[in-house]
């Protein structure tokens, strides 16, 4: 920012009708356009979200030129592993700071979108296949990002949950798991963090586009969550402004070279577009431009400190999958590294997120400096599938003959893990599978370190010892990696997301990506582990997986509800190993017997906590009374179900260490009855219930013979009868020939009983 | 139908308002109503539709009372997997004698209703989880019906596959799905034998009552598929019928006692409904009557005759499931017969569809008819669960004890299937399965028959010798059983629908029932096998499944395309084994590289062929071109995609015997380019992928340098950058700033590539 601050704010009354739509669209690829004559400066906004792709030339109309250096913490699937939103939001400030050295006033980030399928292009992206995981970390993001006076911008909203056909495809989804799950982390992140900016998705919902969707960008967005911010269009997101901009869409993004912003006066000039809405979007342009002059100045950043914060956070991202005694390696271990990734990293996924890094640690050259054995290395494979393989296989066969422990790096290849596209298989290389089996024949003690964006399928897992979940680590992953090896970091990650035995068990598989332009969300609520779960289904690692080099114990759990609703459970955590370590306690709850289908178990709270071997503390964990809500369709809106909820505390999704059980009174829901309300429905309510009993009764009891032989002589028995019967809507009932009832009686019956309700 | 029919024909012209109205209304549960000044007569429509329901008394007002006496044939559960059209021809033609000699005009059946989820409690009325069983067999038992003169009733149309809320559910539906599963059996069935009347079903389709659909009702049934007979309304599934009758709905059963009629007399006279809309439902009725009316006399009705058709369709329906020469039972075998099912037969289920039988065999009689040696009988279990449970088994293992086998009759109790309501598990009483497993204790050979109209976990299935499936198989059932175990019947029924190893395995778990009046079919075109194949999914018994007493050889198999498209099938079936058998067929078809979801295979033909020992058939079967097409949402009509099909024929859809390659030309689609089209899309046109690939060449080809080392920046290659952009709708990119051509460009292009199309 170098123009002055007006002195008296400009408002959307100070601008003309032009001005108005020029502002409301991009100058160029990544900034807005100023309004000279008023000293309204423009703005910059470039990618993020796990470090800022700020692009060097200005030239390239795709926005695909190089960037300026930046520090490449880890993308959301390592962090988000973290479960630590303290640390996504030092991550954040981080990222702020990086920003405003560059003089850029909205960093692009976080995206918070569920992982749906394994399959997802931009999955390394995003954080989990739970909404509350991303809600949590995403909002901490945020918080961290704006407390240095640079905005954020949550993504991308909403429900795009796939590369393929992404700009075009609707993503049709059913109001519950639209609110409970795709939509309940943009809630939270909202509620809790007011990101400066939301960016609208390239897809449709259920048919709308997201960028000209007024029930999303307004009424939910707005009108439902308090959004107070400024929603910017993905790039390349808009289909037609003249409608996008009404619903609340406030900025397209980038430049169309004045062609919509005449679009924009074109339609205002004849009645097709209120003027009032485009002075809102322009305001909130306005008030986005001030946030921004008014950013504290930073002149440097230290790279060497934010180098070391990557490393923390990559240290805390790396999930240890198994670890039958080989892990941490003794400091004087003869090791083998194997695997081309151990030298040329696999860190960050390729697309708008792809950050030129300030430094690039190995993980050879700091296992190699953290050794005090012999380490030797073997390739075993390219990553360009150049060389000979055969030969490349001896040499890795030969080392692991030679070392005590073989150490395997294997990993997705750059080429299918990118915004863009997606995969269409969740296999690791063969040549890679091929490699590992070689070396397991030579030594059996082998550690595998994985670096994939996605999850991937892991044949082997019953074959080696220890299983290294590197995820993408960011610039500093090779440092990370060698401290989890050695043990001076205990790993702490556990899964966000599922790892599944195939690809065949994910609950969209059949439907993702869909074809001609919509894909089904099928499976419905259950998404991630709620499938799996539901199904019982056995998976390689379940959701909230993650070991230690020490034990836990958990203890002394309570739950108790609070006035306002929320439930807050207390319980001991002991370190009962021998080294420190870090716990990740998570909470799930359920409702058994609820009048609604719901998963077994749905996360709803997770917290860390550090114990020094030996030690035990005291944990609590808070479930927010919303979250315990569910989408009603029949009232549209957040409802708690009353009764005795069971809240399970654990340290994965399956492996639950304790149980309680919370009576919620919950909300009361009252449907008013009519004529298509069924005879269950009338029996369930005060007023009508008894008279219908009654009316059953004459017509079943033995009162009427006939009627109780003709029930007899077509159903197995009585509770068959009552049970078709049960289901009739009363309308259609007093209707039959010879009803008991008339549509009359039942009529007044029903207005009694509402007028009571 | 007692009053003379009129020399000239009556029509609606001949009628006044209120007696059109009457007309198409029903006069009271089961008859419509006659126009007395004009010689129309009423008309008796009663329930089927594997044996004649037809009340005795008059004065119940639900149409419950007790039966005349019928022959009940087996119930669709049965028939259906007999995979026998001429069988099912037969039958439907004594159901029509039943009918005509009671005066009835039109039996309410046959259900083709798709199973989607064994828990409907309705699936014993159904055939299949597949459309060409379901449209076949029912299209056969129309045929049978209408060749005595009496009318069918082809029923619920449509998507009524479950009990739950089945008055309001709204069964929600994606077009392939709706088409191309629950649709295209009642599509097979109405042109292939015109049923004379159709009946609606409760729910709703995709919000929409089917009662009020014109796509349904209209457009679609007589529109798409020709049909020329009458629209019924399932019985009280009218919901406002001045909405229904315009829709196609022609007539209301049972009475209204004049309310509605009154409403549609109103509804002319205010100009709410066209007047000529209820001309067509009336013309419609006067048909069917006259149809009616020129049925054939028949007096009497061979009812010893009926016996022995119903015994020969239940041997012909039995799945032998398992055999490890344990069958068939030697006639002097000494057998223990254990289970109450054995005495009391369980042979049909409840609802509508109860006969009221003209006899009973009980199995336990028929199999010491048949035997030769020592046949004792221990209940182990009591229907109604009273008793000492302990005494039973004690009893039921003496007798196991005693015997050379134990044949032990389980299955569901009555009050578990009915109409109505859904079962809530798959699972028989633990009581069954504890006694099978105190029996097997005491003799491991053991033969298990099974009476169940809903498929059973079978978890016994690796522990006792033998399996017979007899679902439901009506009143001869008995004689059918005894039959089949001592060999004087080889068995030859296969599975109709897929045995899971768990309900948490079917397709529509989660999902099924559904809830506040919406059940959303989420699992798509993957129903039943089409499910299990595309997860690869291990089943208990797979579709097609069923064993003989001989075996078969399958060879010199031939596919050919004919000129209509139409793909014949040519093999020699050759009776391998020491006995008669009769071998089902089945072919199944799938395009590998399809450009549309498709399930891994797919039935499309079947055939039966009766060979004695060592005997050699030829066996033809033909695909109908129609049934290779998918429904394509783009164009919304019917589509067969050119390519190399895949033609697979074997004994069960897990027991393929041969395959053949065919290959089809396919129709032509041709979709308009447009500025949302995706620049692959462009790149698929032979006028515009000329150009475009031009302009891609130049931006990225090196010619712009700056463009191709920003693609390389952000992109893990080239390939994946031409993917992503491959992806970008045309009118996207070229709004990009700096973008390479113009809107104006582009627009140009595609005109011109659509003039050339």
């Amino acid at each position: 920012m170098t123009q002055p601050e007006p002195s008296t704010p400009v408002t959307a009354a100070d601008l003309t009708l032009d001005e108005k739509a020029a502002l409301t669209s991009g100058a160029d690829f990544w900034t807005t356009k100023g309004v000279a004559r008023l000293g309204v400066p423009s703005m910059m906004m470039t990618d993020g979200p796990h470090g800022l792709r700020k692009q060097a030339a200005s030239s390239d109309h795709l926005g695909l030129a190089e960037s300026v250096p930046a520090t490449c913490f880890p993308p959301a699937v390592g962090l988000g592993s973290s479960f630590d939103p303290e640390l996504a939001q030092r991550v954040g400030a981080a990222l702020g700071v990086e920003s405003a050295v560059n003089d850029v006033a909205v960093i692009l980030g976080p995206g918070i979108n569920i992982k749906r399928s394994p399959l997802c292009g931009r999955n390394f992206e995003y954080f989990s296949e739970d909404p509350i995981v991303a809600g949590v970390m995403g909002a901490a993001l945020i918080k961290g990002i704006q407390s240095t006076g640079v905005g954020a911008s949550l993504k991308h909203f909403a429900a795009n949950n796939q590369e393929d056909d992404r700009m075009r495809v609707s993503a049709d989804i059913d109001a519950r798991p639209l609110r409970e799950i795709y939509l309940r982390g943009f809630h939270h992140a909202v509620t809790e963090s007011q990101p400066w900016t939301v960016m609208c998705s390239y897809n449709r919902i259920n048919g709308v586009y997201a960028s000209e969707d007024p029930w999303l960008l307004t009424d939910v967005l707005r009108g439902e969550w308090g959004f107070e911010g400024l929603v910017v269009s993905d790039w390349g997101a808009v289909n037609d402004r003249v409608v996008g901009l009404p619903a609340g869409l406030d900025l397209e993004m980038p430049a169309s070279g004045g062609r919509t912003d005449a679009q924009l006066v074109a339609a205002v000039h004849d009645g097709r577009l209120d003027e009032a809405a485009l002075d809102l979007a322009a305001n909130r342009v306005l008030d986005l431009i001030r946030k921004a002059q008014a950013r504290p100045s930073i002149d440097a950043l230290d790279v060497d400190a934010h180098h070391a914060l990557a490393r923390e956070a990559a240290g805390r991202s790396i999930v240890l999958l198994k670890n039958e005694g080989v892990l941490p390696l003794a400091p004087t271990a003869r090791i083998a590294v194997i695997g081309a990734f151990a030298e040329q990293p696999r860190y960050q996924g390729a697309g708008s997120s792809l950050i030129n890094p300030t430094r690039l640690d190995a993980a050879l050259t700091e296992l190699r400096a953290q050794s005090e054995g012999e380490v030797t290395y073997a390739a075993g494979f390219t990553l360009d599938g150049s060389g000979d393989a055969a030969a490349l296989t001896a040499e890795a066969v030969a080392a692991a003959k030679q070392a005590e422990v073989a150490v395997v790096f294997l990993g997705l290849p750059a080429d299918e893990e990118s915004e863009g596209y997606d995969r269409d298989h969740m296999n690791l290389p063969a040549a890679q599978l091929a490699l590992l089996d070689a070396v397991l024949t030579a030594n059996p003690n082998v550690v595998v370190v994985l670096s994939n964006g996605g999850a991937v399928a892991l044949p082997f897992r019953d074959r080696v010892p220890a299983i290294v979940e590197g995820w993408l680590l960011g610039q500093a992953g090779g440092g990370a990696t060698a401290d989890v090896l050695f043990g001076a970091v205990n790993p702490s990650g556990k899964l966000t997301e599922t790892i599944p035995l195939r690809l065949q068990d994910n609950p969209s598989y059949g439907n993702f990506p869909g074809e001609y332009g919509h894909v089904r969300y099928g499976e419905g609520l259950f998404v991630g582990y709620r499938w799996y779960d539901e199904r019982e289904l056995d998976v390689a690692y379940p959701f909230g997986h993650g070991l230690s080099y020490t034990t836990f114990g958990y203890s002394d759990a309570s739950a108790s509800l609070d006035e306002g609703g929320d439930i807050t459970v207390t319980l001991d955590v002991t370190n009962t190993g021998a080294v420190a370590g870090r716990e990740v306690v998570q909470l799930y709850t359920s409702l058994p017997g609820s009048s609604v289908q719901r998963p077994p178990r749905e996360l709803k709270a997770f917290a860390s906590v550090d114990l020094q071997a030996g030690e035990t503390r005291s944990v609590t964990l808070t479930v927010r009374a919303h979250d315990l809500a569910y989408w009603d369709v029949r009232v549209d809106r957040w409802v708690v179900e009353g009764g005795a909820y069971t809240v399970e505390v654990g340290a994965s999704s399956r492996d639950l260490r304790a149980t309680a059980t919370v009576e919620v009174a919950g909300d009361t829901v009252r449907i008013p009855l009519s004529l298509n309300s069924s005879v269950a429905d009338l029996m369930g309510d005060p007023i009508a219930g008894p008279v219908v009993q009654q009316v059953m009764a004459g017509v079943f009891g033995g009162g009427t013979e006939g009627m109780d032989a003709a029930g007899a002589s077509m159903m197995a028995n009585d509770e068959g009868l009552a049970k078709m019967l049960g289901s009739l809507p009363i309308g259609r009932l007093a209707s039959f020939p010879g009803a008991p009832v008339t549509l009359d009686d039942v009529q007044q019956l029903i207005d009694r009983a509402n007028a009571a309700g």
